[in-house]
């Protein structure tokens, strides 16, 4: 597993006003003295892990940071007798074929006291700053000080993004639904981050086993691999065996909240049959992942029955594993699920745990012929009055949607889901934009990912480069993140988000400075970055060169120009210059270049 | 170097009927036979590369497809005495230093005969057709028929893309000057090809050596491997030495329209000084490369010395390597460049030889905080003042774009474009929607690159993974190009271009019937998404399997809704039913399911 500070970077951490006692993550780098500039503070969700000062052991899990704040508040209590496992939760694994449980001797679980606030939304609805709204308010804004209105600059399409996050804001989102903070009081490792559309946008890594591959470790560390490079949430998609002791491990020590589909479980739990499943079971399942800590479920509870022949005519069909599931059930019995039956006994469950929705599009189109098809919006309708109904209940909520679809058909899928959802946050996945590049569909969906995400998605979910092939392995996971954060991050560009310009000008400030060192660590991957240069202009003396070998030292524009602004600012210190003065400044430069012949030219570092 | 054919296709040509000795080349992927669909034909700019009945000599150079149109139509002359290759344009490299000459021996220039029509566009305005013309009205249209407007899907922002294109249509685009058939009557090699806005996206390779690196054979394979995997176009970016003898090997040997910027050349001739470009070294340097038969030359003659001074206050100045060099002349002599001086004569050179101009954006944004600037768009008005007078010359012109652009600014650029430009076509750079992450400035660009397409750009220039840090090696070649060919393709799909989405909808069948290995072949990289595939389920077996490693056997989802489907077709046959008889045939199914308990398990291939 690897641990340890990312290259190029530190932890630092910063206190709260209202809690004093918070430690909020930040990465920050470090400029050259050349610069004359302050180091850049980044967001982190990589947790503890890259702490040099924290003793990481998986087997203990990652301390509890939030259980002291839960225990203050006072609104839950130990459950007395826990669910306890069975060998149905682990698929049957027996001896050999079980993978180890962790050792939970010590913990507790907890369960919201009747008749008191349990979620994030009903402190928010109380009027109640909690400790994680503190700690999500400094998180978002970079240890920056507060925007000057009249540097921002964007297209927000009627977000209401603030010049600078305050607790009361993050209170205030929450309690009007258009945030999610998800934080299962039984996941007291979690480090807060919230999800909203006037706020960063945020990115998801699945990771999970399959019948056909996956391990514990594997899982562990492809989750701490997918959060040190950037993912704000995981979702473990497990199915096959040992799901509930992988998840275990997955939940102890993540640092992020955790999503899963507990539909998966719920299957393996009746041998795989669709039509075998029952309320008691997944109500079971809900239970035993809720005390485990997971911080959202994905709930198919809007692929009703009718919905189904929608989908007849589609080039593929349903993709979606929970709606393929449901949709087969539903049949099968011909009646509406349980999912959409039990729905409001569904909410008392997540609440009383604080699990959030992420209410799933098991309708969602598979291929660029099936966008934006009846199935998929009579699906989002519902999910919409679902959303009602769980916020009735207190709980909060965010909305899955597609999938793939063209880039003409994207801003209907956020104006939609405005429309319907009542700014519930939306969580997509891509879209693709196109179907025929297998092998770089991280590419064609974080195209469909940065415009969904600056039309207002709230989170992205990540595609790997083996999407529609096969299980992503590390590599795929650290591409896949990456693409998605510099799809997040475009997008809180175009919406001008008052944070993200600052990264992007430290780095063209080191470009055109040649700071090539800067440069690296500024970027989403220091590593590939300095190995990309090094491969044609490997020396180190060639880190300080006023050149790079795409253009060589004669034909560096940036070089060229550097001279030519230089010249300009020793005839004048620059300061409150107009055009006409510039003009007539370099026009005198002009003439003693001229004189003193190539006086500009290129100086070379070899 | 690469060649024969490229993994689960074959090559197939079309002939005309203005023109019946008109070979177009596709490449064609049959599928397997269970899909009862016909072989799906794709645009292929590969050349005879992938022919295996052509014989390849790189020291011969490819077969003058076009010779026999431009002897035919009689309007341009052998050259007597054309220019003799010079010590300076091969930057005085001799003995070891000096790359070997093309063996030009038996090869003539031609130059047109004045009063006659020589460019594309002067015959295009006379209402004559060329063999270039039904050639690339061919070429569009994939062998498909016509399609029926119902059908239609899209958002093309005023644009005209026919169901159907003729060579009437190829002609009128051509004479309006909305499109552009680069096409150099000295590189008879070239299979013609077409860029505008009412024809699909094409993309451009850059490939050329530096002053660091680089050889002759490298970059004639460079530009096989490029076209290979899909580029339309390549510019040949050479500096230092060996430049005329590279781009001989290169021209000789391309399929594709080559594009150069001749100021890099020039400067070379006077030894890397600014200061010291002349008229008549540029005016030379342009002969020199029209005789070699480069099909269109990037001009910077919109840096007008009035605008250096705009980008005093830019936080990476100027970053076109040509615009910071004319940028450097202009300051130094205080006066306006050689190339606006002398732009009517640059245009009656081009003229001759059919060159087509690409006016170069020197003063495009190099990062986001300069996007969309005064300095920008100062220039692009000045180039569309240059488009009119190149079109009163005769001469073919497309306009160079940025850059570096968030997604809020994207859509501006092309509307300023279409408005100053007089719907001349637009070529952009990506462009790059954040700075953040060099080492994922391909995907960063093709974000950008995907939107501006479906705005109306016609060509996009290719960023690889090495942008900003080094040279592109072949892999990074093969990256930049599929990159933007998805890129195009989600573009042309936006627009509706009418065949478009059938690609896509013959690999989502596949996807849906498992068939592994027609969605591998059509894919843009059939050995990448095999190999992603095997590195999971590498049995044979497994190619015809009904899963996939993602989700394992018992949550495929797509066997799911197959098998639902294929439950209620074996109800009906499917033709003509109504909703509601669908729904009454799923039901039916559903008691059925019931009944027979997993009877519509998955059936799993091992």
């Amino acid at each position: 597993m690897t641990v340890g500070p990312r290259v190029g970077g530190y932890k630092v951490y910063q206190g709260g006003t209202l809690f004093p006692d918070l430690r909020v993550p930040f990465r920050q780098v470090d400029l050259h003295p050349s610069a004359g500039e302050p180091p850049v503070t980044l967001y982190d969700p990589s947790g503890p892990y890259t702490d040099p000062t924290v003793d990481i052991d998986i087997a203990r899990g990652l301390s509890g940071l939030r259980a002291g704040w839960i225990a203050r508040r006072g609104d839950c209590a130990v459950v007395d007798q826990p669910r306890q496992v069975r060998p149905e939760d682990n698929g049957g694994a027996t001896g050999a074929t079980l993978a180890p449980a962790f050792d939970n001797r010590g913990r507790v679980v907890r369960r919201g006291l009747k008749g008191r606030p349990v979620t994030q939304l009903e402190y928010a609805r109380a009027g109640i700053v909690t400790e994680e709204m503190e700690y999500v308010a400094i998180r978002e804004n970079l240890r920056r000080a507060a925007t000057d209105p009249a540097l921002r600059d964007g297209e927000d399409f009627g977000a209401s993004i603030p010049d600078f996050v305050t607790p009361e804001f993050v209170r205030d989102e929450i309690a009007r639904g258009r945030a999610v903070l998800p934080a299962n009081i039984n996941h007291p490792e979690l480090e807060p981050m919230i999800i909203g559309r006037n706020f960063l946008v945020k990115i998801n890594a699945n990771i999970g086993n399959s019948a056909v591959l996956g391990h514990v470790a594997d899982e562990v560390d492809k989750m701490v691999w997918a959060t040190r490079w950037g993912a704000d949430t995981v979702m473990d998609l497990s199915t096959g065996r040992n799901i509930h002791n992988i998840r275990d491990w997955i939940v102890r020590n993540s640092p992020v909240p955790i999503g899963t589909v507990p539909i998966y479980q719920a299957l393996e739990k009746v041998g795989g049959v669709a039509e075998d499943l029952t309320w008691e079971v997944f109500r079971d399942t809900l239970i035993e992942q809720a005390e485990q800590g997971v911080d959202y479920f994905t709930i198919h509870a809007g692929v009703r029955l009718a919905y189904v022949p929608l989908t007849a005519r589609r080039v593929t069909g349903i993709v979606s594993r929970g709606g393929s599931i449901m949709a087969k059930w539903c049949l099968a019995h011909h009646r509406e699920s349980f999912l959409y039956e039990k729905f409001a006994e569904i909410c008392e469950i997540m609440r009383e745990y604080d699990v959030s929705f992420s209410l799933g599009d098991g309708l969602r189109p598979g291929s660029i012929a099936d966008a934006n098809d009846a199935a998929q919006f009579a699906e989002l309708r519902t999910l919409g009055e679902l959303t009602r109904v769980a916020w009735d209940h207190g709980c909060q909520v965010m909305i899955e949607g597609p999938g793939h679809v063209p880039m003409h058909k994207i801003k209907a899928n956020m104006d939609e889901q405005l429309a319907h959802c009542g700014e519930a946050p939306f969580y997509t996945l891509g879209p693709l934009t196109t179907d025929i590049a297998p092998g770089y569909d991280h590419i064609t969906s974080a195209i469909g990912a940065a415009m969904i995400g600056w039309f207002g998605t709230a989170m992205l979910c990540y595609v790997t480069p083996k999407e529609h092939l096969g299980l992503p392995d590390r590599n795929d996971v650290k591409t896949g993140v990456i693409t998605y954060k510099l799809a997040a991050h475009a997008a809180d560009l175009a919406k001008g988000h008052p944070a993200a310009r600052l990264h992007d000008d430290a780095v063209s400030r080191a470009r055109f400075e040649f700071r090539w060192e800067d440069q690296f660590n500024l970027g989403l991957d220091p590593e590939t970055a300095r190995c990309f240069h090094d491969e044609t202009l490997p020396k180190e003396a060639h880190k300080t060169a006023h050149f790079c070998s795409m253009c060589g030292p004669k034909f560096c524009s940036m070089k060229i120009s550097q001279d030519i602004r230089d010249a300009a600012r020793s005839q004048n210190d620059g300061a409150g210059m107009s055009a006409a003065e510039i003009t007539a400044g370099l026009a005198e430069m002009g003439e003693k270049f001229r004189a003193g012949g190539s006086a500009i030219d290129v100086a070379v570092v070899e």
